[in-house]
């Protein structure tokens, strides 16, 4: 998608240099458009760990890529080793989401007893296709997804009130997004669309990376405290909620940012349709039960007490709280399933429910 | 209550002027505690316009004592004519909280035909009168609160895990508060509890307010992101909701800061206590359908771009949405009585029903 009348991916191989892997960082953004180097393993771990990169699907292929640069770091040992050790490290970045497991398992079975050159070209191939495969999946999702409006606009006749949480855009991934790629979607087949935008207390990824998506692409768009999802649903103001999944189970449930299971219920509570888009790489289908399965990420406190933003000096950060105050901070919730309308995937909408997605994903039913 | 261990109330008349009134100066706390001086009309009216104070009870004393200055100020000419004209213009100030109309009616009418002076003494009374009675009313309201507390306290025999939203407190009133007044006496009463604090964008009042009241009377608390609530009761991390209420029908339906509603939905569906804490000077006796009738006010768009706190040069605001973005801001919603488990009012708790409250308040009933 494009930023400032250019287009852009989350992640690519530098040009010219195969062996530098480079990212837009995204703490920097909307107020600055930085594009960081990420050279080896460790680089990458602290890319996802410190949000320099963000989102399932991203992390998921930034992920890959540290595989591919640890080995082509990688001196001499065991590779077999050094690729179950640096999984393990990856995974520890983050421990929510669901894409890191599928990258970095997926590059340590395919690389298994092979030597570091073979493996380094199977990491290299894996992360570029997996790269390639969640740009599809956003088109795809788009697509799905987009009936859903087309139809909604049909009956209305008026522009789409879409309300969305966090950013599941294209910045969580490489293109397109998930929850926005129908919004996009529809927006270039000139369906009018509205999308508010949940701030997403406390890292503000809705105010600062979904509005900077929107307004780049010239998408309407309203900035709203969290708090006001509520209201807008009780007077009629949002057609359709759309948001993304950072893990979802394969009865349905979603984890998702903090605050989308207080949505749900409200578009439950308003007869408002409440879909999740998600490519399958965010699901989990060895779980059953969300809330009690799916390890639920706590993060840095400052990130409640601090807020940053663009101050009369640049970028900078505020205290909101007072000195003798604790904040807690939990990343995620869980939306069950029984609140969800449907998952718009990559092939195609279907229920919230087992019997569901396996008939979308007849190959994982064991 | 206490700040830096001295006994303070939100207003007053100024020792040795009792031309002056004096309050606290909210939009700089926690970070600096200053005392603001009101010698007019006019001043009351920017006092609650621009939330030098706020919170429906604190607003509807400030609105007497506004009265009473602009009557102490009059020059000359209809006395009925001026008094109308300045209760209009204080209830124009905020739309949403019944407080200013109780207020500048009560003394309309109790002033009705008198000259200046018996007009000014009877504004003055009143708003002294008012200014106690909503003391004893938040003393009484923590009393029936205590209950709540002590009986979970008795159940589980550990700390009391308490969720508010937005600042109902203390600040919110003249002492006491509504929501926080059943803490501060269980807290007195060595009962162990500890506040879950909606920061409450946009404003921060929970994060401001409401952690910086709990801080100096040494009440255990925590400051959570406002999409948090419907996490930590799905985990058992909640054991009772209390809020205030700025407008509350006669049906049961209250009107809260923005976001109530997404927190009684998410109490309602983890089958977890949800009251609201009100005086029953917040009760519209004329309402019965809060989500038609209740008037919402909308703020300024800026108090959602822009966020406020301590920086490195004192107390400034930063942007945290793009340039090319617009926000909305609507202030209140409305929970419907359908989720309210009960209300706590100065005469006891009752059902969120017409029959439950108007058997409190026999006198109201037609």
């Amino acid at each position: 998608m494009k930023i400032d009348g250019k287009q852009f991916h989350t992640i690519w191989l530098k040009k010219g240099n195969p062996a530098v892997v480079q990212v837009i960082d995204q703490r920097k953004l909307p107020f600055k458009v930085e594009i960081s180097d990420l050279k080896t393993l460790e680089d990458t771990f602290l890319a996802i760990k410190e949000m320099k990169v963000r989102g399932a699907p991203l992390i998921g292929v930034t992920a890959a890529f540290g595989m591919y640069l640890g080995l082509l770091n990688f001196k001499k040992g065991d590779v077999d080793a050094f690729l179950k050790k640096s999984a393990e490290y990856l995974k520890s970045s983050r421990p929510t989401a669901v894409n890191l497991a599928f990258a970095t398992d997926g590059i340590r079975s395919s690389a298994k007893e092979k030597n570091k050159e073979e493996a380094t070209r199977i990491a290299l191939n894996f992360a570029l296709n997996l790269m390639q495969k969640e740009i599809e999946f956003g088109n795809k999702i788009g697509e799905a997804g987009l009936g859903l409006i087309q139809e909604i606009f049909n009956k209305t006749g008026r522009p789409v009130n879409i309300l969305t949480h966090c950013n599941a855009g294209w910045l969580a991934c490489i293109d397109w997004g998930t929850a926005t790629a129908p919004v996009y979607k529809a927006h270039r087949a000139g369906i009018p669309v509205h999308v508010w935008v949940d701030e997403t207390r406390p890292r503000n990824q809705g105010a600062r990376l979904t509005a900077f998506e929107l307004a780049e692409e010239g998408v309407p768009h309203t900035v709203i405290a969290d708090n006001t999802g509520g209201h807008l649903m009780q007077h009629g103001l949002v057609d359709l909620v759309i948001v993304g999944s950072d893990r979802t189970t394969v009865t349905g449930d979603i984890a998702n940012k903090i605050g989308t299971y207080l949505k749900a219920l409200a578009a439950f509570d308003n007869n408002i349709p409440f879909y999740a888009a998600l490519p399958s790489t965010s699901i989990d289908w060895d779980m059953e039960d969300g809330l009690a399965e799916i390890p639920i990420e706590r993060r840095n406190p400052d990130e409640v007490a601090f807020v940053e933003g663009l101050g009369e000096e640049g970028i900078s950060r505020i205290r909101i709280i007072p000195e003798k105050s604790d904040t807690a901070n939990y990343a995620f919730d869980v939306t069950p399933a029984r609140l969800i309308t449907g998952l718009i995937t990559e092939r195609g909408i279907c229920h919230a429910d087992k019997k569901s997605i396996l008939n979308l994903f007849p190959e994982k039913d064991e």
